[in-house]
C-alpha cells in the first residue's frame, strides 16, 4: 500500500486505528474450540465486525508461533483472509525481525512477499544493513522500533550520546535509509509527551503507536502531540478489543469498543488536522 | 542442558563448534529437492555426518519461515531429530527475538518449551521486561545479542555513553537479569580483539561467535582473547560447513570442513585452556 492510499483511508473512514491481533488461545470464546481453526475462526469474526472502522490490521506473529505448524496456518489464512476480503486494509507483521543481512532477507521474503503483509515490525540493534534488505519491497514498509511502551525501554533507549537519545539517533540515522513512503517508527503511548522532540526528527513519518488501552496510553495525548498534515499516526489496540467480550457476541463487543475509539479519532482528526 | 553438561560436552569432544543450519533450498543439493522435505534431509545428513565433531547445532529461523508452512514443518522435525538422535548437543533457536512482556513469553513457550530448543538468541533494544520471560525455563538459555558480527554493528552497539558503548552496557546491566547459567552473549569472530574488554565484564558466561568463515574472522584470535577455563567459547560456522559440497557427497565434504575447524579447536583447547 502506499502512502497516499493509507492516508485516503484514513480521511475515508475517519479513523487511524490498527487492530491487534494477538490472538491467545486460551482466551478465545470456549465456543470456538471446538471449530477446526479455532485462533483463525476468532481472527475472521473480529475482521468481519470491525473492519470498516480501522485502517489496520497486526498480527502479533509471537501468538501464532506459539502454537507451532497450526499457528502458521492460522497466520496465513487470516493475513489471506483480509487481502482478499478487505484490500484496502494496511496490514502489519508485528515480528520484531531483524538480524545479519542475508537472514533478514529471508525474513522479508516470507512476511513481505510471501504472505504479502504490507509492513513488518523491525529492531533497529544491528543498525543500517539489518534493517534495508527490509526495504527492497515496492509499496512495502519496514516499521522500525524507535520508543517502545514497555517499561525496559528506559534500559537502553533514553541512554543518551552524543546528546541524544539511543531512539533518537535510530530515528536520525534510519531517516538515510529510509524515507516517509516506505518507514514508519513505533513509538508508545505512554510516551505521548514525547512526541513533541519525535516530530521534530521525523515530521512527516508514520508512526505505530501501541499502549493505548491495556497498558495505560492516552490517546487525546497522542492525537495532540504527534499528528501531522496527513495525520501520521496509526494507533494500536489489541486486548482492549479483540477480549471485549468472551461470550457468542464476543465480536459485536469487539465492534462497540471499536466504534468508541473510531468516534473518538473522529473527534480529533477533526480538532487537529 | 545445564552449563556443566555443556563444559563436559566441549571437553569430551574437544569441540565448541556450533554448525549453524541455515538451510536454503536454493543452495542444496539438486538431488534432495525430489525428497519430500528437501529441507529435513539435508539437515538430517549433515547432523549424522558431522555430530561428533560439534557440540551445538543452531538452526537459522528465518531461513525456515521464509519457506511458510512447510519451513515450520522441516524446523520441528529438525530439532526433533537432534533431540531424540543426539541429547547432549546443545541447540540453539537464532531467531534474534524480544517484544513486550506478554508477546516475549509467547516466544519463550514456542521455542524452549513446545520445540524443546535450549537456548534462543534475542535482541536487547526493548529491555528487562523483553528478555527475562526466555529465562523463567529451567536449564534454557538466552543467548542475548550484544556486539554483533555484521557493518551495521557500529550504527549504535558501539555509541558511548557513560563512558561504555551501548554493548557493554547490555552486558552490564544484563548481568543482574540472568547468570552465566542461563545466559550467554553474541559477539561477533570480526571483533576478537575487542575480546579482552568484553571479558572484564563477563568473564565466566560463554560467548556464542558468528562470524569465522564466511564473514571474515579468525578462530585463532577469538580463542586468544576469549577464552576462560571453561572455554566459554561457541563458534559458529554455517555457509563454510554445510555448503561446502553440492554433490551426492555433500555430507561428507560437510564433515571434512567441520573436521578442520575441530581439529584447530582441540589445538586450541590445548594450548589456552
Amino acid at each position: 500500500m502506499t502512502r497516499k492510499e493509507l492516508v485516503e483511508n484514513i480521511k475515508q473512514k475517519q479513523s487511524f486505528l490498527c487492530i491487534g491481533l494477538d490472538t491467545d488461545v486460551t482466551k478465545i470464546p470456549q465456543h470456538l474450540l471446538s471449530k477446526e481453526d479455532p485462533i483463525f475462526e476468532f481472527n475472521k469474526q473480529i475482521i468481519d465486525a470491525t473492519h470498516d472502522l480501522c485502517v489496520s490490521y497486526k498480527p502479533n506473529i509471537a501468538f501464532y508461533e506459539t502454537e507451532g505448524v497450526n499457528g502458521w496456518i492460522s497466520l496465513e489464512k487470516t493475513i489471506n483472509y483480509i487481502n482478499q476480503n478487505y484490500p484496502n486494509i494496511f496490514t502489519v507483521a508485528d515480528a520484531k525481525r531483524g538480524d545479519i543481512g542475508n537472514t533478514s532477507k529471508m525474513y522479508a521474503k516470507a512476511f513481505l512477499e510471501k504472505m504479502n503483509f504490507d509492513s513488518i515490525t523491525v529492531a533497529p540493534y544491528m543498525g543500517e544493513d539489518s534493517v534495508t534488505p527490509f526495504l527492497e519491497y515496492k509499496n512495502k514498509w519496514v516499521i522500525l522500533l524507535a520508543l517502545t511502551s514497555n517499561k525496559g525501554a528506559f534500559d537502553f533507549q533514553t541512554l543518551v550520546s552524543e546528546n541524544k537519545m539511543l531512539f533518537q539517533q535510530v530515528l536520525e540515522s534510519s531517516k538515510k535509509w529510509g524515507n516517509p513512503d516506505n518507514m514508519m517508527y513505533v513509538v508508545g503511548a505512554t510516551k505521548a509527551e514525547m512526541l513533541t522532540d519525535i516530530r521534530k526528527i521525523i515530521p512527516e513519518s508514520f508512526l505505530l503507536v501501541p499502549g493505548v488501552g491495556a497498558q495505560g496510553g492516552s490517546l487525546e495525548d497522542v492525537a495532540k502531540f504527534g499528528m501531522n498534515k496527513d495525520c501520521g499516526l496509526l494507533v494500536n489496540s489489541s486486548r482492549g478489543i479483540i477480549y471485549a467480550g468472551n461470550g457468542i457476541d464476543f465480536a459485536e463487543r469487539a465492534r462497540e469498543e471499536a466504534l468508541k475509539l473510531q468516534m473518538e479519532m473522529k473527534h480529533l482528526l477533526e480538532l487537529y488536522l
